[in-house]
């Protein structure tokens, strides 16, 4: 048996603040780092430990591994960053707040553009300065690569290209991995494990702060999952009934 | 022209009790972490920039790193932590404090065992609690990679396989390289880089979180090198006279 942890970075600035996020690289909250911390001593009192980690290019998730790893003294394992476990790119929706969106577009077209597996937030201009071509840290990207708007298939899509040809073989050669990113990259590798059909997932929210541990079988099959160490905060029914 | 920055990591716990530290795995103190931001924004203000980064295995020299990166907004770029980088190893004397050392052994042995190139300190047993070959970061070293003491010149030997192998590498393909270290892994590539005879390196301490900018030619010889943005801490006349 193999065991997998993922976990969805600590409160962001902007989960305080209510607004879409996506590729905006913004802090952790001071709530968040706490949320960090605690998710690290959970993890090293249940006697958790990793060989390797892979997280995205975006700092609340960066800085939510490096805490995670200060507190279970790891932090000399080899970290992957990589952009395709970056959040779910929300196109021109980066930085609006979500309650004027939804006075502005109706509660039903932003819950839409939320949940739906397939529905698109309208897409940035290749002009608008939110483009991600216009960063450093995407400049190895080719231009198709470089997103406009995301629905989940397309979070899910790049996100497996690192499970199938990275994590994956870590695991399988029997690397403890933990996975340090977002909550729609998160639910994009629940909904392959598990294989979640779209209106299964649509109402699967991963917690912040919370350690999502997979029991795997030798081929990578999902034989039980749980939320670690929180059971006052995570009610088992939560997770999707026919998982 | 290209530039590499050297930076030792700011004051460790250890470094504060002055005790004998090597591949011993102490924290930064409080006055290190402030260390360590400071020299974030010293780089940032002048306008440094990097692609990738080395540190070592101990978090001192990781941490040092982190928080500089957080401070240049660099937090995304690959890390490479390596063993090789790691602080000499300090054989039996690691934990012991410096002035009691002293007092045991006399000034002059403490000076020799500190600062010649080619006396070791008294070796560690493999049964002693501190052999890096209990620990699991090192599980992948062959038995004669692990150290039970070590001189500058063996530290320089281990270094130099990192510089040559990864890190010239990267500076020579145009990539901007920090290294965050320790005294005698910087010691040792600068005693490599300047060519620097074992009479001169002697008296050549790299002050802690102080950013060290080496300017090289194509061919990787220094042209110009300097403690960034502290003229008030290093006096310029502190480098060796023939460098």
């Amino acid at each position: 048996m193999r065991r997998l942890v993922l976990l969805r970075h600590g409160q962001s600035e902007w989960n305080k603040e209510n607004r879409f996020t996506g590729w905006t690289d913004v802090d952790l909250s001071i709530d968040g780092v706490s949320e960090a911390a605690q998710a690290g001593r959970i993890l090293k009192k249940n006697n958790y430990t990793f060989d390797a980690a892979y997280t995205s290019v975006l700092k609340r998730a960066i800085r939510t591994l490096q805490i995670v790893l200060y507190e279970m003294d790891l932090l000399w394992i080899p970290v992957y960053k990589s952009w395709r476990l970056n959040e779910r790119h929300y196109g021109a929706l980066q930085g609006l707040n979500k309650d004027e969106t939804r006075t502005k577009y109706g509660d039903d077209q932003v819950k839409l553009w939320r949940r739906s597996v397939e529905v698109r937030p309208p897409a940035l201009e290749k002009t608008d300065k939110r483009y991600p071509g216009n960063e450093k840290k995407y400049a190895s990207l080719k231009t198709e690569e470089l997103p406009l708007t995301e629905n989940l298939e397309d979070t899910e899509k790049r996100v497996l290209e690192d499970w199938n040809n990275l994590i994956s073989k870590d695991i399988n050669s029997g690397k403890n991995i933990i996975i340090a990113a977002h909550g729609n990259t998160l639910r994009a590798l629940v909904k392959y494990l598990d294989d979640i059909p779209s209106d299964g997932i649509a109402n699967l929210n991963i917690p912040t702060g919370t350690p999502l541990v997979y029991e795997l079988s030798d081929d990578l099959k999902p034989i039980d999952r749980y939320y670690l160490g929180m059971e006052g905060k995570i009610a088992d029914d939560k997770f999707p009934k026919h998982v």
